[in-house]
């Protein structure tokens, strides 16, 4: 049985989906999971709480994809994060919704909560991709990489496409943006 | 003489400074020229056509900046860019300004018009960056590199570093970020 919050939740993202993080409203998220006003200020205080916990709810999310991922391979693991991050064709909903989490990001100087999970987001996210890049070297699977340095330029690459091309609905942009960003992890592979 | 468009465009920047885009407001702007809100809808409808206006006027002086460049040498040419676009310590506001830019950019989904602000500049770096690395192969001062790839992957970077750490208030990563893309140029130098 899904709990109210987890409705709540559900009924958020499909609203990033639909509007802009601007229109976002109680009213809007009450509408569309089919509940009252009063029952969302049950569990939240305001917008920006119930966005900071949706924040914490796409991170718990994050975590639990990087727990039941497949592969140990640190190759396939790379790539399959890469995949996981930027949004693909055959799911153009993801595009909205990453267009929308882009103001959220964008709004981090004027509200601490989501500055907070946007940090924690981008540590977990950075600490992952450290880790895999390490396990290839000790593996002999990557060479010739420092580790730190090199998760550092993927997720600042990654970021680019998402700053660069979603905003403009560009996937051209965002398809060779991936293509660089596994090029740029094949070129750690031994020749 | 200044003109009124001039000052009017110098107040928004003004504002885009101390407040956030979804501050700004045509009174704000008159406030901070010291204008009538009148004269300024004498010149703009609306708060997006004087938005849309300052892009414009922000690319001429993108363009003016790329023709006085007092270097023709290739690499040095790049270094300067990478200066030009990302924020310096010693220039706080220049912080504060890319916030609201990359707040107004995320907007460019529901704004045609600032989305074809955006995409000319973006071309316009993009080109500049893509002929001055080729200009950089041509005189053999850099090597071993696709220069439409190249130019792509820099701007990906700047990209990143603006909008992964400047709405973060993240110096450090900031020049980290910096560091990277400087490293990245100075690979492609012959050993």
């Amino acid at each position: 049985m899904v709990s109210t919050e987890e409705r709540i939740m559900e009924a958020t993202y499909r609203v990033l989906v639909d509007d802009s993080y601007s229109e976002l409203s109680i009213r809007r998220i009450a509408d569309e999971f089919d509940g009252s006003q009063s029952l969302i200020y049950y569990h939240y205080d305001d917008k920006e709480d119930l966005l900071a916990g949706f924040l914490t709810y796409l991170l718990d999310g994050f975590e639990q994809e990087l727990e039941t991922a497949d592969t140990d391979d640190p190759l396939e693991r790379l790539l399959a994060l890469v995949d996981l991050v930027v949004p693909q064709r055959e799911t153009p909903d993801l595009l909205s919704f990453h267009q929308a989490l882009g103001e959220i990001r964008m709004q981090t100087p004027y509200h601490d909560r989501y500055q907070d999970q946007f940090a924690a987001f981008d540590a977990r996210l950075r600490s992952e991709l450290e880790t895999t890049i390490q396990r290839g070297l000790d593996d002999g699977i990557f060479v010739d990489v420092d580790a730190s340095d090199a998760a550092e330029r993927l997720q600042l690459l990654l970021s680019g496409v998402l700053c660069h091309y979603v905003p403009m609905c560009d996937w051209d942009g965002i398809e060779r943006g991936q293509t660089i960003i596994e090029a740029e992890i094949e070129s750690w592979r031994p020749d």
